[in-house]
């Protein structure tokens, strides 16, 4: 047995509580390595002998009151197989360790002191078990219910809907100009989402993600300027209130994108550190290395320069890092988070860099919004494995990126291979807690990426056959503004063209494929939440993928050739099918 | 290469700030199957050609500007071989991916999204780069300087001098009755305990860890009455006070036991709900299962009862657990935790069953003890791995059972063979990060384990043995009271024998070793805690182990024949040496 490449950690997402008393714990092992773990479990004060309570001095002349189950393969991925059992102790404190017998016959248990020879003598005196102490409700990672039958549109501001020109920056670009620069302008704002509202009832979706709606001087906003107010370019606060009042009268969750990594360099506080330097009252809240700090307009480059003396997002000049650790940064972050659910009864808030700001800040940030507002949702920009943040006392969930990119990068670019591309989501999810994988925001595209028409190279059977496939995953989806018309854009700035509103460029079959995929995903979410994510076939070759996920099951053809399938049931959703016969980009989803 | 045996995790003891801008960075391995592993490391946002700062959507086009470094094997274990990198990167900001070369050739890079065949592409792309986002200092696991070259010294109150007999218990037992039973009392106090700090100095200890002081009505007080008495036949607060500031005078710090996991039965919250039931507004302050609870006279056995309504430590009783997710509870105890380091400036506190209180609440503790008091020490009872408690934001390190466990289990009773010692304690350090495995607490025995004089079946020499052994490890000691005069003791009660100090009963040569002993670890502190555990020479056959903690080294024969040694410079210590070959149970220290 290949004994090097067991592991498991506990308290981790390898051992965590699912619900009160129900305990998920997980184990790695070599692919194809093991024929058989066994988890032994139970209380560990429990002796056959009552002895003195101290389950770590007990006499081994006791037994150790153990149950036995046998773990089920729960993913694969490149290298490793997991195993999983579900368990409960009615005390609330588990014990326990794993025999595992490989596939060559070998036999051991593997401790918390690491892989033992098998004898049972280890297991009845319950040598070097690991331990869940007890299961406390507080130390649970929990995430709102609501969110899992949500299924987001994430709203660009500057680009979504120009509702009142009156309001405009100067020298807008036309509507209709389909090449925006970094720099440009559009004129879109809050009256125009107002207006659109019924568009995305239409649509089926019930949760707006607003990209930055503070004042700030770019088009996106992430430079802000003023966190208490909203940008005059897009409106004021009634109308903020306005739109989020309709928007919850519709049902639709509202979150807003909070910048606290880094403040605009037009904010009062870095002007103040400009003008006075070291004499400034907020030169605590950066992190400067030595002064003078000069202003962007001092260096060569407004959006990159490695020859600062303060931290930045990235190398961006403009971009001051806030010293998360500072109290009076805090304490005015605090606020500010708690203003906008308290005082606008926002839903959630998705927080930008999540990961370049402190643990210690964002488990204050996560209080003080668990005090404002029951089930509230926090949503980090993490790019990356993100188990640090998904603990339980800082996000309900991060910008599944890794998740969905390994989704497009088989599905529409080809740089991995069916197989890879299921070893990286099975691994992925081995990477979370089951309540954390269920809230995870899967994003196909962003403002942040291209589009994934654009990736899909214009092919509209193929990006439809992504989208279903992706909201066939555990965790939620979200709809970038536009892509139900099938709009395309390259990288940043091209991904963030204006809406197309002109109906005689909009293209009405993709709205509707989206309307149905949303009705579809609202009415399953229980069971796309709950349920196991079932590999039932992966044919590199045909290219032919068949999941099931509970009740439902979805077969997909990413091959080159027509291939034949079996009816699974009644169906859902589907394209190119035809004579018992799914087409090259083809789906179909049964129940 | 064993590819399935992999293993990395960011910001985790796999990859930790160590000191402000300094990472470490640890991969593991199977054993013997590695040739070379580098690391692939820089800043996120670094390129060869500038682009637009967001590290996450680079043309590939350009270069990831990075650094290598061949990394250290560090440990090796049983199954596994531990690699590590110490880097700093002045932008604070950390990228990086293993390549990893091994023994049979095969090169690969291990990423964030799993196991990729080498490819300079991957490399210059920083394909699935892990992170370390931001340095934050806020988050950087830190212990107090103090503690790295303390000697503890454990105390029972209730067994370790008697100064004062107008507060005695009734019916106490003879001092000189060596035969104690679970539930006697001896009469022992705080006035003993300042009696006798001559003895300490002598000694040359410099931490007092005391067992509860607090007012209780068993001999070891684990079953508080009031958090906030001491115990009238201990003294009062006015001697307490005494005794902390003549061991401050002395340069001695002072450790507190604090039993927050559950309270006494004696105690008038859990009166108020055995009196008021339902009623009772104490009722929340517990984990009650269901109404009526009765006391522990009600139950068959008043140390193990299975069939109680309420949780408890253990199954005991008289002890019910406490509900530290309620309000009420935390505002209680945190002021208790505030006040005795408010009002009588104590430097520790040692949580008692500490990892069956939720997370939540040791967070909140952690931060009222950092308000109260700079460089405060937490040592939380942790029998098994405690990685969750060690982040930095918990404990400053745990009760080092588990380490200390496997020397006694080699020296003593030969449990394990040397290779399976050293293993288990490579493995220990590979748990932790470095700065907490300098602050472990390790204790070759104490009021819940037999005495290591009785583990040692009584042989003197092979006791000295494992405790200069013991002194050259990572993690401070700690000497229970007595070990220094030879004192045996089986498992609880029989290891809480009355302190011997009648002269003629003392073992005067132990002293004397014990207090070279402690000068030797003072006087290398920095030393013993800054180095690496280097494992030179370990002989399974003859028994010799060779081990270097930097200008340190030592030589312990734990065979049955002597066997010569080289001389490695200045002895600092040593036992059973002569004419160039050491004995059996030898040892020797050199600078």
């Amino acid at each position: 047995m290949n004994t090097a490449a067991l592991y498991h950690r506990p308290e981790s997402e390898f051992a965590y509580l699912y619900t009160q008393n129900e305990v998920h714990v997980r184990v790695r092992a070599a692919k194809e390595d093991i024929k058989k773990v066994t988890l032994i479990y139970g209380d560990p004060y429990s002796w056959s002998t009552s002895g003195v309570g101290n389950a770590d001095n007990q006499d081994t002349q006791n037994v150790w009151l153990s149950h036995k189950k046998v773990m089920q393969k729960l993913a694969t991925t490149e290298t490793s197989d997991y195993f999983e059992a579900k368990v409960s102790v009615p005390t609330k404190r588990l014990d326990y360790v794993f025999v595992v017998e490989g596939a060559d016959g070998e036999k051991i248990i593997l401790t918390d002191k690491g892989v033992m020879p098998y004898k049972r003598a280890l297991l009845i005196s319950k040598y070097g078990a690991f331990r869940l102490p007890y299961f406390h409700e507080v130390d649970r990672f929990q995430a709102p219910e609501w969110a899992h039958d949500r299924v987001w549109y994430q709203i660009f501001p500057e680009r979504f809907a120009n509702g009142d020109t009156s309001n405009d920056p100067e020298n807008v670009k036309a509507w209709t100009d389909t090449a925006p620069d970094r720099q440009d302008f559009y004129g879109g704002d809050l009256q125009g989402v107002l207006d659109h509202l019924d568009h995305l009832s239409t649509l089926g979706v019930n949760g707006i993600y607003f990209c930055p709606v503070f004042k700030a001087s770019t088009n996106h906003k992430y430079d802000t300027e003023d966190y208490l107010a909203i940008d005059p370019h897009f409106g004021d606060k009634k109308l903020f209130k306005k739109v989020i009042d309709a928007a919850h009268a519709r049902g639709i969750k509202v979150m807003l994108d909070a910048v606290f990594n880094h403040i605009g360099d037009t904010s009062p506080q870095w002007q103040d550190v400009l003008e006075n330097q070291e004499r400034s009252r907020y030169k605590d809240w950066f992190h400067i290395n030595s002064f003078p700090v000069v202003g962007d307009e001092a260096v060569d480059n407004a959006e990159v320069s490695e020859n600062l003396s303060y931290d930045t997002f990235a190398f961006t000049p403009h971009m001051p890092k806030l010293n998360t650790a500072n109290a009076e940064v805090q304490a005015y972050l605090l606020e500010i988070a708690a203003y906008w659910i308290r005082e606008f009864d926002i839903d959630a808030w998705r927080l930008d860099v999540a990961d370049e700001v402190d643990h210690a800040f964002w488990k204050k940030f996560r209080a003080v919004c668990d005090a404002a507002k029951d089930d509230f949702y926090i949503l980090g920009e993490v790019w990356h494995s993100a188990q640090p943040w998904l603990v339980g006392d800082e996000f309900s969930a991060v910008m599944n990126y890794t998740y969905t990119g390994a989704i497009e990068d088989y599905f529409l670019t080809h740089k991995l291979t069916l197989s890879q591309m299921i070893a990286t989501l099975n691994e992925q999810l081995m990477l979370y807690r089951k309540q954390t994988s269920q809230v995870m925001f899967n994003v196909l595209d962003s403002h942040d990426t291209p589009r994934v028409l654009t990736v899909a190279k214009g092919d509209k059977d193929l990006m439809r056959q992504v989208e279903a496939f992706t909201y066939l995953q555990p965790g939620v989806p979200c709809i970038y503004y536009g892509d139900e018309f099938a709009m395309t854009g390259g990288m940043d700035p091209d991904c963030r063209k204006p809406m197309v509103w002109a109906a005689e460029k909009q293209d009405h079959a993709m709205f509707a494929f989206f309307k149905e995929l949303v009705a579809f995903r609202k009415m399953w979410a229980r069971e796309l939440a709950e349920s196991e994510l079932d590999w039932l076939r992966a044919d590199e070759k045909s290219g032919l993928i068949e999941l099931r996920r509970g009740a439902l099951s979805g077969v997909f053809n990413t091959g080159k050739k027509a291939v034949s399938y079996d009816k699974r049931g009644k169906v859902q959703l589907s394209q190119l099918t035809a004579d018992g016969k799914i087409a090259p980009k083809g789906f179909v989803i049964f129940r």
